[in-house]
């Protein structure tokens, strides 16, 4: 066996356990709920990022495969029509079987079919780079999920114990400008990428800035205080409606408690931190921000030709103005892997960056993250920019 | 101890026991998770049956009494208004921790805390006989509630094995007549009985026949086989309004495979037996079957006055046409307990009888269980009635 | 042509300019509009008591009528199942066209085609007499529904000019008791009743004392001002259920303004007068004011033991504690007329008494009104009543 | 008095007459009703064009203006949060008063006032300018929103006679190819624009082609034929679930009779014709039929820069694949005027071109027309484009 190839099985091994790693802090009964339409149970993570290499890799290329459970490709289909129907996601919270133990030992078996697979057949090497990114969104995803699912009890249980963090200096945000031109965007060049990132097409920008660093706590708190949510000057109407009907005062996991604000975490409620970088707030909050602060979001294009110099990437993904499209010349790929994201592009704004707890390795320059613009369950931020001119 | 108490301790041992029982066969995924609003996690039952005792009797009454959790007297509070804020209904299945370990810790910690009260203590006797039957009327929602959570996994998962039945051959139906006159009604004599079913009182019945047996399957297909989802002619105009908005084409359980009706229950998906008792309709199917078959539901007083003979009585709940209100004379008992059955006097109906799912020695001829005429995932079924002139 | 039936054309003629005058102070505007989908635009009315003639009459009994627009069937029927299909109830107030001009052409041309039937053929005699009952009934939904629709209007315009009323000095309520005992209820004498109000039948009742008039309110008032709104202990669940999640705080018109209640009434804003009877309550509401005064409602067979010393009664249809079901004995008459009350036995309550806004003659001892619970734009009040024993 | 003013004046009166011709046709209850939240109805549109020129031009500017009735600045106010607050637009339907009659003297006292204002006083030409265009924009809302509320009704009234249409031979679309390269777009001369229409700006296209005329009923056709509703993979996901949810299964106004495709149309229902343009269709249908046919919507910025050569553009507003979004540089005028198009940024596509409803002269190759992507009751058509590569 080839070293090249025995570098792909180790990372194989290492992505499928490191899902089951982040879901073992948790208890069956914590697997199991599914707290809003949008979110998924954790048990269902872990068996939908296993259906997805039963359903592309094992099933159709893998000689004498038999499936684990055929009922499982019903139950843990996510969204590709071309598979066929499936069952409906305001529903994942009401399959109690298979439980989190059969769970496990789905991914077991299809684990080891897939080492078994992978060190003799090359042919799917793409397809199998593919399923490891899409497992490792869903990492992320299951710690957003959990986290909001863990936030409904009135009782804030922790996902994790809490460790001590350094005590920061809130520090004046430096700027750096650029001249714009005619740029290239996009993925271009070697190594994985969403078919999303891609082509690689050139774009003219005029001359901007942007902010070194996110959005903190601490001036977001300056925005509340000022009467951020109670003034529509600063908001998009369909940001202002959402503000009225849900009653947005601040960002979620936001809690008063006797005139000071807390925060719901992965492990339970903290004071809120003015020297951290806000953190779940939507699109239209990141956009009412940015007008109180007399700057703008930046569009995609412009942060990922400054990505070079930013500083505090990672940290939250920050929203940018741009909508979520295809770039000139896009096409899905055939067949149900097209379905992986071009038919998203409607209605949803891209995010850039990364956060706390997307996967080490598994952001670029050209990743392209989206959400609608009132979600808020994901862990995003606020970057400002500004024209030049 | 004096051997009444003796009988006394046995029977809340016994009572609590068989809860534990009834969650026995559910894994903790199971025992969490709620299918709609009106149906509670097992989970929940189990705490919340537990609850009861720790609010009302421990609390006020077991001096040095510690609470096994103060957060549990708002989590497991059902519905009385009287003891103070309680957790959204809809939002129980959301409620992974405690997990069903720990709930079982939490009913092992208030039954000793109880079985030690009533050795020394009766002043509360009449408030754990109370307990008691809250807790067997909960016996029953667990077994409702995990039918129906059960039945939307798509994989209908059983309860528990299929034990075999003898075959019946179906029979013509028998009815009695009787006269009718003025006659007494409710409980007034010893014994336990809730609330509701007092003060004992006249009452006139115009002379009536009532059938001896419940409806059977059998005769349900043949309503429905003759159009009976399909014809408005049949059918209050509330309950034509859920035909067609819910789809309801079948009792509730019912599926059609292949041509054949198969019926889901605790013990997986069954062929539809046509000399069983139909279950799972709602009062508005049931009335509007008694349209069809030109006969219509017993009031309460006459299922009373009749209940002596009846036969096959305790196999389904048998809905009446009688609205669930107060007898003359009802007063509610003060304070919180007052909230357990007087405050739901309202667009509901009574059904009389007890059915497979009701614990031995909770069913009386006086009882009167109450549901909104839609409901269905009961275990009500049809009675039919008529007047004699 | 025999006097008796003189007066049938008299009476047909008398009721038919009813309506329309009922509807002249109105603009095209007013009558065209559905404030809710409980309410029907005045135009509809107009047109739906016309249609009864033509469907139930004309069509199949006056040999060579020919209908004035055949798309008037599916219309402006109401809910007659074996009439045929019908526009759906809450988009009546989506039809512009026929326009109200229109609707009076359809009125004069089936008045007239009915009178000509009328003086020649009597066969129809009852059927007709019901459809004259039936106008009535639509007579005080007029204003019922008109009444709700102005008060959506911000300007709060009126329906007509206020004319001034006497001050009344407020006194205390005086109460009569009844013995009780075997009684007989019903319509069972000569004269029209509909079908729901008999057939005439025995029941008990135990002794019981009733207000001598309804609740002023003043009397509401007090209620208000002790938490009424605020404290659940008054409440069925149902209703506190309404009082929260509708921000319930006064009946039904009722406005703050600057510290004192005003009403909304079909002469625009008044100052609440403390003298008057309560009106635009819930069932919710009456039963709650009832438990708060240590009363209950009266049930419909004492109302009506005690309807012939009643005082104010035919101010405010008054509230029972009744459910609306079937009379022992009674039968739905055959075809699309059986459909007029029966097959709303579900879920409603029975008020008696009549109202302001009822037709003179339209009332009767044994007349059943009735609306759900929750149903405040009827003109309904409040009577009390309390067991003797 | 200069003739440049002169003819302002004269196209004022121009503007305003025209709003009122086009509500001429139509009965006061025709101009009341709302047949969906998103519509307006007559009656208020009139009033809001109104409102527009009182509350920005002769309240602030015109001194001694006396209000026509101070309670329709509440009434009558859109969505201008700076202006205060106003009557919910859900609600718009349920105002009949003032009724249409009225509101034509609130039009004429209005029209007077400014003609007075306009001949003494320039300062607020800009701003009159601005409300004309406003006004002629909801010269189309009228003919939409009506079309609208008489499809509703099932007489399928007209708004006018049909006039006779030569029949025309369908012909293959020709296409046009562009270079692309470094193009300016964006409003930046001299004459009227809205604010979103600058300002004018650099951008980067790639090489494209773009079809000469808009897709044709008969195109259409033949992708409904071809499965075009049933088959998941042309759709985007937003899109599919329309087609689900709403039952989506031909352009709104599109009814199929006995197997032939007919179309509500002003002029009541008609045969499709397959040579004439498709309308009525969603952006997601847009985007749906472009992919079935292998190619793609235009950017808006394509779309401009072919402006000049199109053909059959100002038949249907054509969907653009663009996200209605800020122009770089854009910022929102300041005051209540900035909300008229900046805060409406969010979840919308831009649609470019005009149709057989927009007032004549009202049209530019700048213009910026936005909608939801769901959107259907506006004249929306498709015109396809394509990569050069």
């Amino acid at each position: 066996m080839p070293p090249v190839q025995a570098r792909g099985l180790d990372r194989f091994r290492a992505v499928r356990s490191r899902t089951e790693e982040l879901a073992a802090p948790l208890s069956a009964e914590d697997q199991t709920v599914q707290s809003m339409p949008d979110a998924s149970p954790t048990k269902w993570h872990l068996a939908h990022t296993t259906w997805f290499f039963e359903t592309f890799v094992l099933r159709p290329h893998a000689s004498g495969y038999r499936p684990f459970d055929p009922a499982f490709e019903y139950l843990f289909n996510s969204y590709y029509e071309a598979v066929g129907p499936r069952h409906p996601r305001p529903q994942r919270g009401m399959i109690t079987r298979p439980g989190a133990e059969q769970v496990l030992n789905y991914r077991r078996y299809v684990t080891g079919a897939m080492l078994d697979f992978l060190t003799h057949d090359r042919r799917c090497d793409e397809l199998v780079e593919l399923g490891l990114n899409h497992e490792q969104q869903h990492q992320e995803l299951i710690l957003m999920d959990i986290k909001h699912a863990l936030s409904v009890n009135p009782l804030r249980p922790a996902y994790r114990a809490a460790t001590p963090r350094a005590v920061l200096v809130p520090q004046a945000v430096a700027w750096r400008e650029f001249e714009g031109g005619l740029v290239e965007v996009g993925h271009g060049g070697h190594g994985f990428a969403f078919d999303n990132e891609g082509p690689r097409h050139r774009t003219w920008l005029d001359a901007f800035a942007i902010a070194m660093r996110p959005v903190t706590c601490g001036e977001y708190l300056a925005f509340m205080e000022d009467g951020g949510y109670r003034r529509a000057e600063f908001w998009l109407s369909a940001g202002w409606e959402c503000v009225n009907s849900r009653g947005w005062e601040a960002p979620l996991y936001w809690e008063n408690k006797d005139g000071a604000w807390h925060v719901f975490t992965l492990s339970g409620l903290e004071p809120v931190d003015p020297s951290r970088s806000v953190c779940h707030v939507s699109a239209f909050e990141a956009a009412a921000f940015a007008k109180w602060a007399g700057k703008r979001l930046p569009r995609e294009a412009e942060w990922e030709t400054a990505a070079g110099v930013l500083q505090g990437s990672g940290e939250v993904w920050e929203w940018t103005a741009s909508p979520y499209v295809a770039y000139p010349g896009y096409r899905e790929p055939p067949g149900a892997i097209g379905e992986y994201n071009g038919k998203f592009m409607a209605s949803q704004m891209v995010l850039r960056g990364g956060c706390s707890a997307t996967p080490e390795g598994h952001v670029r320059p050209t990743y392209r993250n989206f959400f609608p613009p009132d979600a808020r369950w994901m862990f995003g931020g606020i970057r400002l920019a500004e024209d030049l001119r």
